[in-house]
């Protein structure tokens, strides 16, 4: 059984404090695949143009990605961003977005994809995100991202798109915008009044915090000293969440736990580099050993 | 055994977006001792005037606090502090500041407090702080405080300092201008090459991160939705975490971090209300009860 995301696929400009990378690999549904890639297949749904190099889908088949979704749209171009971190690395700035094919996606999910119980909806308009739900009626568990874009201009669809999913993955600022709360414990809670069984905010380096009707709980992030790039971090996150999940082919409160946990090691390793570049180098057992580092940090 | 702390006590006037309380029981002394005061003996050392109620020393004795060792000065005033929080409980303004008595304090440690193996040094300046090192030659853990004013004012006293004792809590920004990193698991391993065995950075509502030669680990706060007033959670939090040394007479790794979840347990609650008003409403088993919570939080 495998695991379905829609999103973006994109070549991102990334400029930090000290270093400067053009037309990299990425986009929410990259990030996210090689990140579920770990545990389970993975089947990628998404579009990009005739500049889209095929090493980048060799890569990406390599890990067990299915990338059979992904529509080339001949004559256009791939989703072009660029960002710019400030110093402390968690905010950044928006330099450039050229949604070039992106901005007509509309994903048309291959019949044999249909069949995915476990489903995520990476970065797009809600519209674009019901759109999917309404081709995946055999879904099981369906888990989405959302970003202020959407918050701010397409709140209505948003709380619609709300009420037909189990989860929702977003970030602190974006929960706050959201709910009007400051507080992130009721602002979680007020979010999953919205619809969604469950709800997971980002808090970037501070880690996570899950909400549902029985539980509430923070995990912090993996505190590594080498902080390059936080492009994808989220992405990756749910990746490795949705990923173990699909894995254990379970989502009871236990397995979520252990869900966010790998999420947290998965997106521990995507900052130390730029890219995909960092999370090319390990492998479940890296993975593995860097939870073990984690469950005994939490232990006392 | 007991536990001596030096430092401020004061009358706060807290103006929280939905509240306003003035001149209020604090002082970084007051909420340091409270928080260790479930745990172990405390003897505080400051100062006030004599506009200092005696019911607020009689609220700090019936804890078992020993105030012997506040001094007050006849014709003066107490510290007066006036803060005002943003909407997001987190950052804060500095609205008045009147050192009134605090600022000539030179701290005398009556002698029946020398032979305390276990030393805090709250807010204070650097130079101030090693005044009292110097009355402690028995001390087997000394931990101190520091703030913004310190670095800048009195950058060469505090690194002198520094070397002189075993362990430091700061809070993030104090440990990104101390050490010009923006990266805290950096900036923490600078600080402790400054001199302390440990540190300890307090993130606030993110928690508290430790580091020593050996360990580098990240403990979220409670998350609790009532944030009422945040002032004096970085002293509980060091009250909680130097009270359970205290208790147990041990400072080995294992018990320090277990004196962490305890510090962050303590803060969860003072943050519930303004002064001490949620601490006084719980004892030792409300603490316990809650600690039991965070284990279960952080374990899956």
């Amino acid at each position: 059984m495998s695991l379905l995301v829609v999103g973006s696929v994109a070549f991102d400009s990334v400029e930090t404090p000290t270093q400067t990378r053009e037309n990299v690999l990425g986009g929410s549904a990259v990030f996210f695949s090689y990140a579920a890639s770990y545990f389970c297949g993975v089947r990628l749904v998404g579009v990009v143009g005739d500049d889209w190099p095929r090493e980048h889908t060799a890569l990406l088949a390599r890990q067990g990605i299915d990338t059979s979704g992904l529509h080339v749209v001949p004559g256009a171009k791939t989703f072009r961003w660029r960002g710019k971190y400030k110093p402390n690395m968690n905010d950044r700035e928006t330099l450039e977005v050229h949604l070039n094919v992106f901005e007509t996606f509309d994903p048309v999910i291959p019949p044999e994809h249909r069949a995915c119980k476990y489903v995520f909806l990476a970065n797009g308009s809600p519209i674009t995100q019901m759109k999917v739900l309404d081709q995946m009626p055999q879904a099981e568990l369906r888990v989405a991202d959302t970003m202020d874009l959407w918050i701010n201009l397409q709140n209505d669809e948003l709380r619609e798109m709300l009420k037909r999913i189990d989860g929702l993955v977003l970030n602190d600022a974006e929960a706050r915008l959201l709910t009007d709360d400051e507080n992130l414990v009721r602002a979680g809670h007020k979010v999953r009044e919205m619809g969604p069984k469950f709800v997971v905010i980002k808090k970037g380096e501070h880690g996570a915090m899950f909400f549902s009707r029985e539980e509430t709980y923070v995990m912090p992030a993996y505190p590594t000293p080498d902080v390059i790039d936080p492009t994808g971090a989220g992405d990756s996150f749910a990746g490795g969440m949705m990923g173990y999940l699909a894995e254990r082919q379970d989502y009871s409160p236990h397995t979520l736990k252990q869900a966010l946990a790998y999420g947290t090691i998965v997106a521990s390793f995507n900052v130390e580099d730029f890219s995909l570049d960092r999370m090319k180098q390990i492998g479940r057992a890296g993975l593995e050993a860097r939870m073990a580092a984690y469950r005994r940090m939490l232990s006392f």
